[in-house]
């Protein structure tokens, strides 16, 4: 049970995101700006980024529905997330998404791991200012959205293809949808 | 030197709003939310509660920033603010207060450290549901802010007393100023 009332049927951020919208909105469009919107990274690439941070704070809500986003995004190829988890420099995965990868590993355990080594590593591999500025702030991000999840308690469903459904749905239409349903939630009340 | 290649003459975060005004715009309305708008817990209160995160997460831009606004919304009294930041247990705070910072410190740490007993102590010194939530949200948030700031390796001023004028601004006019003059600052390049 949630350390606070939150809506039951909700699992995970969604039901935090109806208990207060004022903050659901702007966390809603971070995520919807460095996951979904147009970029040189692929969602893909950013949402392994995503899903490898939540595993590392060990979010089971967070890595399983990113990584299942992740999966869908690789056409289903669910083999290569949990390969980016169980270690991501033996994957079959770029040296570039390797090397931003190592740089988000180290802000998961505080910024100031991050070294100029580390970015220098990123940009022999080809990944740019803005690549690495995004790669920071995603792993940055989910230090926060792990935290909040977790830190309040919230239930998550055990149920793999739930995810996968859900996950189809957010790879389409993006972060912004949650916010529609919040709504109705609130006006349903 | 910072990471990437952000405006030379903005420190701390403010650089990296404007090297990303499409990220900025969602983590400066977060916080608006979260540390100015009205609410039942003082704003002084959560600057605290931001202070003694960051300061946790030894991030030295976003302590002393915060902090400075704390400490402006308490009539300037910086040495509560120190006292937090060493021994929130013994500050001149209410036991309320307390009880939230135990909390934000283990969110701190990570999510899961949040036990029930954490909870139900700031249940008998009087939190309510929002109160909890939003202690776990900004500690969670300055988590993100703290390893962004850190993980791109942004400078921060030396002087106090540029702080200190800075703290008398936000803690007037909120966290949304900032965007106009990423807006001035994009125009004028």
């Amino acid at each position: 049970m949630a350390h606070i009332r939150v809506p039951e049927e909700l699992p995970g951020i969604r039901g935090l995101f109806a208990f207060r919208p004022q903050t659901a909105k702007p966390m809603s469009e971070l995520a919807e700006v460095l996951l979904h919107q147009p970029g040189t990274l692929t969602p893909a690439e950013r949402e392994l980024i995503a899903t490898y941070v939540s595993s590392r704070n060990d979010c089971y809500y967070c890595q399983t529905a990113h990584g299942a986003i992740a999966a869908h995004h690789l056409g289903g190829n669910e083999e290569t997330v949990h390969a980016v988890k169980r270690d991501f420099e033996h994957a079959a995965i770029s040296d570039k998404l390797k090397a931003l990868l190592a740089i988000a590993g180290k802000v998961q355990q505080g910024g100031k791991n991050v070294q100029p080594e580390d970015v220098e590593r990123a940009r022999r591999q080809g990944a740019t200012d803005l690549e690495i500025h995004d790669t920071v702030l995603i792993a940055a991000a989910f230090c926060m959205y792990n935290r909040y999840v977790d830190g309040l308690a919230t239930w998550a469903p055990t149920d793999l293809e739930g995810f996968r459904e859900r996950a189809a749905k957010v790879a389409r239409d993006g972060y912004l949808g949650v916010l529609g349903y919040i709504q109705a939630a609130q006006a349903g009340r």
